[in-house]
């Protein structure tokens, strides 16, 4: 059994699905039906108007958003972990033409108002010194931890008071959602969100991610970038019907619930190992060497995340009865 | 019946099979033995050793392989019309950092040596001019025709005189080889091409392009460009597994062999309303408004191509006997 | 004698005496008394107020002013043979993060409305077309024509139709202004000129050029382009002082006026020869490679224009006395 | 008497005589003949063939250096506080097309293999993570210290052993090499380095840089890469004459040894108020609050650097004579 990542997971039943119906003769790009209900799909969801830019990947929704919150000559404050920092070889620079990643630390990946505030305490104002325009924040983050609305909101607060635009990468979006008693609209744009990378491969899509323009007034220049970054599929209608099949009957939720569950028994068998606090579906846990290589030589696969860690990442795939030995073997050691 | 284009076309039955058998859990991005394979199934292809970088557009392959042959100060020669020119808002600029699209006239959107060495005897050599890198030749071009093996290996020779690389856009050059006695590789690397957009959406796949590099060396910095692009998807088993499955019993030829011949009765029905002798896939036909919408009114959808002309495009979808009462109306005008 | 370029003059004795006297301990990059009156000063000579954003070349200049009023994926209408098109090696590209030039055909280098309005005409409105944000013109041309104030307005008035900024490359407004019965706001911001590189090093400077920004609000964001390009001087005072002395006593018309007049015997003396009208201080004259050879083995200095054409450029330092030999000469053909 | 910085010092009278003597008609751009004989006179000074770029800025020349040896999709390892980092607008990103600047501690702003090796160490191999491709080093640094050769021999051991190219940011070479004994080939080329910003605007001249390629094979890319960037001055033989002027006599040489020497006695009047080591000529001392405002009230300019500190700068135009009432202002404070 497979801990390496989300992304590992097959495609939802549901997706194949809606990927069969959507089969047949349609007009190209996103000017099918199914791409051209999103907007009223996504505004009904958000409770507000948005703007929905569907791409294949969730770097792609990462630069584009950037791109369009951040001028070239700008800095975009994120955690110095954050995905966009370290996992996306400069995507985020090409996008916007060279804008600057300025970087905070903070526990588990998580920017906090005081560490924000300390970093742009130490930009000069002056013409030599990058300007910010953004923060970026990921829910959950690369850790696993999840910022509740109030967090997201003092950061919205603080990117108010500064002239700052707040991106939030929610490749995992849907697994913050549901630990925490709140609405898709709390956790973004009611906590001061512009734009929101609302990530679905990893909780059962194929290969489909929606941008999410809270001023859908931008919704044209970020159409063209993506054109331009090669991102508008000819077949955009293969898309378009994976993320309506997430929404139909709160799959998103659903699958994002059974994916935080299933971590829930391997945070309990590793009690004290954990690094962080268990709160979505990523655990990072203290395994010696040779206690990894235990259990991988029982089957049990998952990735080292650096000197005696381990990340451990349970998926909309995982049951809980079938996490259950990898519970087992990890309090047996 | 719809002929708008090859990208409206659904999604080919095997297709299909391939990605249900690809469906389960496996690694993430490239790292599955599918998206392993590629190399060597496409180095059989082309009788020789070439890396594979797939990805979901022809655009996203364009522009990748230009921002490998081409640096930002430089120029890439190319067809007014190109498709790289007037279709992709812009993406080779941002692919490549700002080389510059240096364009040359030619019938049908086809380039030839003459045009080119105008071209480039026009640029001053000092360092205030673009100084050019590479030439970009689409096969089949935009109207439809076909560059043959040694119209191919001219322009190659007038590359290699001057010491620029050649990319060939192969969004159909599937329909360009069927209609030859020719192979991928004489229409190719024998002929000079350093850099194939090979494509196979248009071609009966869902969302799946593979940029063929005849040199190999290059595959690590064309990876990094590709993820930076976000053009690496994170269950990249399910792009792998559509170019498998293209090849596999050349289902491509086959394809391409459909559509093609589905053009045939509708050229001769046209006659001399061709615009551009018939090669492919694609016709350019003069129809006046009135019979453009008498057309349309029987249920005939095109685009228009310009004032008193239409552009007729069939794919692996159309069989000839349903091209049959298009290619009649047409003939009854 | 050499009529190669105005680049060729060397420095006015002012324009040293300004340097000499600019010359102490003083505040670095723009901070000094001369480059912050600069606003005030070119504010008077305009009429409005300006924002001045200096820099030591007309291609930093241009290329500044470009991506300020064209984002990364939008396109700007210029002239085939603009500077800006085909001697900067893609500065606008690297400025604008790789926007698009289109460009458009005209006599003696000159834009017009009805070549722009087929340009666009010709563009599609979808994202996969790059859509134009602005107009650049060169006044003089590259070509030595002049736009009259009425013609700049004519294209300033197409570019508010159509939702476009205009620039004007103005690295011979001098010359052209002085040929006009016109104040520099009837050639600029009163014909709908957003944005000027107003030129001072052809015409007796020694580096010194100034963007004129007629919507001072985008100073901020030219400053920190501008420090982002390289072209913050440390000691910006020396060219502040060359803009200064430029100004002072209208020696930038004084200057213009004498380049323009000792141009007027070389165009009496080429009367028919002349391929483009004498307008400015450029000529584009028809000399036979015998005739071009005979001229420099007098010891007169010029460029070839392409076949059997030349140009000669006179500038400040050229008196009409010093000019006669070269017109006597050519009349003698 | 002002301590701000090194660039609020006058021109030095030398250069105004090179100016004077430069003076006249002559080829644009680098045509001319002083231009022309930059690459022979570097190379006998620094024993080996080199090719000279000059330009206006050492921004401009720290951006064009970096953008010849690192891609866009690459890293560059460099101090937290270098000059590169905080004080130049992003110019490196703009110059590579969004390189990343990977940082690393290392006090008074000097990088060291331990820091740069554990900076590499935490790079992850993959096409997710950025590649470094170059270290870039200022001698001496934004804190004034001086990298001896054997310190930069390490660093050049460590870029050749990871396959990583060697730029030092010279802005103050010349305040470096005169406190060591050394040549200039010692502490660049013989050490590693394969690009130098190499300052003289600091020093006396008054708007003249060179970058130093010790690979002459680049310099055609360089000059286009300046070209493109703007920095190409049209009448380049005033940059060129400074640059002439400056190796005249060992004018660069005597003039940093005369702005070291002007801050020894401030460095013992500072003694244990000292923040780093005096080794060139850039001071940082504990000065309160009351103290600073008690100095500056006696005419003393200087900047603050931080909560109680304050940054002192000396200059070519510094005689150890006119310091010394500063260096008694402070030993009495």
């Amino acid at each position: 059994m497979q801990f390496f990542s989300d992304n590992t997971a097959p495609v939802h039943p549901a997706i194949w699905q809606a990927l069969a119906a959507a089969d047949g003769v349609d007009s190209a790009y996103d000017g099918d039906a199914l791409s051209q209900a999103l907007d009223a799909r996504f505004s009904e969801l958000f409770e507000r108007e948005v703007a929905v830019v569907w791409s294949s990947t969730g770097t792609s929704a990462n630069a584009l958003a950037l791109a369009l919150l951040c001028p070239p000559y700008g800095g975009i404050l994120a955690h110095d972990e954050a995905h966009i920092v370290v996992d996306e070889c400069g995507a985020v620079e090409l996008a916007t033409g060279g804008a600057r990643l300025l970087t905070c630390p903070g526990d588990g990946a998580k920017l906090n108002v005081a560490e924000l505030q300390a970093r742009i305490a130490r930009l000069g104002k002056a013409v030599h010194h990058t300007k910010p325009f953004a923060v970026s924040i990921a829910n959950a983050t690369e850790y696993g931890l999840i910022y509740r609305p109030d967090e997201v909101a003092a950061i919205g607060a603080f990117c108010r008071e500064h002239g700052l635009s707040l991106h939030m990468d929610g490749a995992r979006f849907a697994n913050a959602l549901v630990r925490l008693n709140a609405t898709p609209a709390d956790l973004s744009w009611r906590a001061g969100v512009d734009a929101l990378s609302f990530g679905f491969t990893k909780n059962g899509a194929m290969n489909a991610e929606a941008l999410i323009l809270f001023d859908p007034a931008r919704a044209d220049e970020a159409k063209r970038r993506r054109k331009r970054a090669g991102h508008l599929l000819s077949k955009g209608r293969y898309i378009a019907a994976q993320l309506h099949a997430m929404l139909e009957g709160d799959l998103w939720l659903v699958n994002a619930r059974t994916a935080n569950e299933a971590a829930v028994p391997l945070a309990q068998a590793a009690g004290d190992r954990l690094i962080h606090p268990a709160e979505a579906n990523m655990l990072f846990v203290r395994f010696s060497p040779a206690e990894a290589a235990h259990l991988r030589a029982q089957g049990f696969g998952f990735h080292d995340a650096g000197p005696g860690a381990a990340r451990l990442v349970t998926s909309w795939h995982h049951r809980v009865e079938d996490v259950a030995p990898f519970a087992a073997a990890i309090a047996a050691l």
